[in-house]
């Protein structure tokens, strides 16, 4: 096979509608990356990398999860080998992953930021890995640069309510065109179950001031925290829970539950679902009171292998879909919000699509008029980041709720070299519209069309978000 | 784009075994629609409509829902502004639908029942809705004329216990040709934790003449209802319920639990589900014996919005998708009536179409070779009434059971405009038989293939419900 | 129609790609079948059938419940009809099983076997009966011939504990070119709460010459049986459970709890839990040391209809698809045994395509490159048995994990006329590669599709199980 023949320009264009689409209404949009993991120091500081493997293996745990499926040794993977040796490694486990979301995000990133169009194999990791390192080197290939080639306008990270935002403080201050802004993430104060919470809550009483010794001052230091990022730009919040809980509960049974963990006790599920509604119900009041957007992540099953978690630590690759519950608790939260009338624009996403069209349905209870797409069913969530996710997502929400209103794609990556995330979903999107304008289920009228593939690839989020 | 080009003739059909399915195996097939919320009144009195809003936007949550979502103030959806007004708004949203089945059915109905090609829109409003108001002068566009279009030959409407099925008798005494049957709802004297469920026993007392004051009296009461409906031509019955219950109760236990709310008590989990299960087993094993067709539609989780509810009250767009496990008490239920010989001809229906495959295989486990297709599992209900939701129905239904032993298609609507719904599920059936004759999968004989649509479309509702 | 025309040599492939892919790298592999339920008397024995309908309607429950669904009397089904009355009902009922999987296997199997392109239906019935009976008198269609032409390597049968392996002893000492192996699966030792448990006991302690009266010595006994099968050959165990049990629980309350059942007592789910959990883990803990695989098939609701079981027994058609959680107690279950380093190679199945996204994603939990694809996600099975539940579970495999690890096809099945079954998943596998080798979602790479697909047809279970 020849070269270019695989990330053509047609990729994933299966028609003469959807290309039009793709290349008339979609592919020059900016990019609002909405919710992502990228450190902030690397922005601010214009990170260099010396080699690939610093930027696209480090830290990434879809491509850990395939090498040890392959049979791959730790030691190459988070290990101590070399740089060199931990992509030799993962250049020979990429021919494994086909039909894996990473076979098309190796071969699109490779192309769209150095311009490779070489399958990654064993054969050509080495002529690859000198090639990288040698663009990596040039100041367009540093973080500013590469998250500038990819167009984007605006992006919005993720810190704990303990953070300085130091590094958000000196972004604000740069004259860099590109907006960065940060989300607030407090799941560490709500896990109360978790090791460690304890100590946990000490930082937070630092970082905010108020020595926290009651579920008052946990609520008062959260609050000083919320304001803190609110002055440096935050607009944002964002929670990872398994379900949302909801349960009665009093003010004194949330206090003294509250004590008993910083005690040490370990808690019963009741009273850890009694607390997460209370503290949850206060942050979410505070939220609409700020005018933030309020994202929820539900339904990971996390941790699974506490093996392999005491050696490498949280989110490396060893979380994976859970089957909780999730309809009538979610449903009573917000309800409760929007009852006191305190219901913030609030997007939602499930982990596991058997949930897809309870998460349809749901956000359709509360969009009442007053804010134009208010509750959004958030787009396909870290397993479902691929193109059968992507299109479930995308044809749950047509047929349940309103796809014009859809704010889009979000690259959730801890990568600087995951942005063409956004080129595939707009591609998926296109061709999925395109195919249907050929078969007559959608109008034959490209301006209709197009101005829908613009609205959801960039000018939704534009006005839902106003970053 | 020009006039009849988007519901052509060959709307939704691929392939010329498509087509020749549908033209000659479907089109012309009557309708039986056997399960509809129509308001019998309408069709005895022969309403006539001023405007088409008040038959396709008065009453339709559906486009409801579509409108908060784009953000339309309540005044346009339910509130005091004018038809007119109500129509321009919703006109509007159209082009905002893109996707949602509200988008196909708008532009169906235009055309079936008007003969109107244009797209809806703002431009194309006021003409519409001038066009549309002088057809609905016309007797061919009274409420009987339109079901007559659409070339029904019988229908049943669905009412509570305790309706007076006044106009079921006066259509009855009627010589019109349309069949006009009712079902029998008693959800309001099952859902006990109701609020108002008190009132609504005072209502069953009168309409019965029989003083409820135990639950002996209830299963009187409801049985002379019953028998009742039996004497005015009723033959199906249908349930609305989140789950099936199935415990073990006592007589004595049930009779205290019902004593208990009527004093004005609130019950326990335990206490409602020994209550349902109770009543919904007497109710069941009376069905049987009448020789009548009972449906359960299960799996919505209603009313999440306490604030709209208070303000508009119930099936006013607020409902979505439950995830409430099913399987083993929706088992234990028919298998008690089973193992008693009293298990009537069933139907059931599910909203969370994860639930699917277990509605699928669950009606195997009770169609014992007594009757043809006695154990049904429903077309895509509600938010699954749409091609997707259709489409996994019929596939599961394939794959798990017999595709041609089914039922078909029912509107469950509140509107008179909605019979396209029938046209709407025979292009995607013919479709689906067409797509695979071509690729081989079905072998390429037109009489066998045809003759399953025609059955699907017509003949085995005809047999399964003896109208 | 022609002959040859609907079980074509490109059933199921689409395209030039799949023909290839087909034709060059599946077609000719060898079939490792290693989970089944042929009878291991019949194969040491080389069974002659005297009519199709003893090799085909005997123990099918899939032909029993469409012809129960079509209204089939029992009497031709499991009754005392003639052998040719049940037969000529079965080919009644075959065009009524259109789209269902029986139609395409049906079709598949008289023409892999006999040779014969007519349909089945009411009008070659006759001729077919005879036909095969034809056939099958000569020593190419006794069981070993049957297997023979269709190219099996070896298969794994599924024993009980108490089997003696007189028939597998047997076949050892044969020269037959087919290996026949056991699975161990101990069902009816762990599954406590059912009816006749302490019958079981009782033959256990025969077969295993110990004395059962404790916990402690159902364990022995239990060992003692998976080390006759061990020196037998086993390498396999299954296990068919609602859901995965863990639960705490210490050695005194297990123990107490098997007295307690001993002695007739009926238990509570959480003594039922602890005793499922602690058998469990013993067994799953000698596994791994015995080096064995070890299958865990999950979902089923089974028994649901009492009246028929009563009359028939189990596994006759009176089962379906359950919806119990799974994720959290099979997640626990087992990172216990890979905490200890006690967890063997593992396949885990599901019964309900709700759960496909947790148990694709579960395996990757436990996947720690210490053995290529060590925990598998097993393919469709049972309901989910056919192109549509093949294509979705390889499906979410390939998006959440290694397609290219996977170990394929099993036939599962009581029949010996069922191993077409590989060539069905092989054509729908290469199918779905050949389609996206033409849209572009796969490189244009015979070669490097060829091997995944000679891989997943053979070459990994090859590795995988070392048979």
């Amino acid at each position: 096979m020849t070269k270019n023949s695989f990330i053509s320009d047609t990729f994933l264009l299966q028609n003469k509608y959807a290309e039009e689409l793709y290349f008339n209404y979609a592919k020059s949009q900016p990019i609002i990356d909405y919710h992502n993991h990228l450190i902030p120091k690397s922005i601010a500081e214009n990170q260099k990398f010396d080699n690939i493997s610093q930027v696209w293996i480090y830290g990434d745990h879809y491509k850990w999860r395939a090498m040890r499926t392959v049979g791959v040794n730790e030691k190459y993977i988070t290990g101590n080998a070399s740089d060199e040796e931990k992509f030799s490694v993962w250049a020979k486990t990429v021919p494994h992953t086909l039909r894996n979301p990473l076979y098309h995000w190796t071969h699109l990133e490779l192309k769209r930021y150095f311009g490779i169009d070489e399958f990654l194999n064993e054969k050509s990791a080495k002529e690859i890995y000198t090639e990288t390192a040698n663009q990596l080197q040039k100041p367009s290939h540093h973080t500013r640069g590469l998250l500038e080639l990819m167009n984007v306008e605006a992006l919005c990270t993720t810190e704990d309510p303990t953070d300085s935002l130091e590094h958000h403080k000196a972004l604000a201050k740069d004259s860099w065109k590109v907006k960065v802004s940060t989300a607030f993430r407090p799941d560490k104060s709500i896990l109360i179950e978790a090791e460690g919470y304890a100590g946990y809550i000490e930082s937070l009483s630092k970082s905010s001031g108020i020595d926290i010794s009651t579920y008052q001052d946990l609520c008062a230091a959260l609050l000083k925290r919320m304001e803190f990022f609110h002055d440096h730009g935050c607009r944002l919040c964002d929670h990872g829970l398994n379900h949302m809980s909801y349960t009665d509960f009093t003010e004194t049974e949330v206090s003294s539950v509250f004590s008993k963990r910083l005690k040490g006790s370990s808690l019963t599920i009741v009273e850890q679902e009694k607390f997460k509604t209370a503290l949850m119900l206060f942050l979410c009041e505070n939220y609409h009171r700020l005018g933030w957007v309020q994202q929820f992540h539900l339904g990971a099953l996390r941790n699974n292998n506490t093996r392999m978690l005491s050696v490498l630590g949280l989110d490396t690759g060893w979380d994976s879909v859970g089957d909780f519950p999730q309809a009538q608790t979610l449903s009573a939260f917000l309800n409760n919000l929007d009852s006191k009338d305190k219901l913030a624009k609030t997007i939602i996403y499930n982990l596991n699509p058997a949930d897809n069209e309870v998460f349809a349905t749901m956000i359709g209870n509360f969009n009442d008029g007053s804010v134009k797409g208010k509750v959004q069913w958030g787009s396909g969530w870290w397993f479902l980041d691929q193109k059968d996710g992507m299109t479930k997502q995308l044809n749950a929400l047509s047929n349940m709720g309103l796809l014009s209103c859809f704010v889009g794609m979000l690259t959730d990556s801890r990568s600087f070299l995951s942005f063409p995330r956004h080129e595939y979903f707009r591609r998926v999107l296109c061709n999925l519209l395109g195919e249907e304008m050929a078969s007559g289920e959608l109008p034959n009228d490209m301006a209709l069309i197009g101005n829908l593939v613009a609205n959801i690839s960039y000018r939704n989020a534009k006005d839902y978000f106003k970053f």
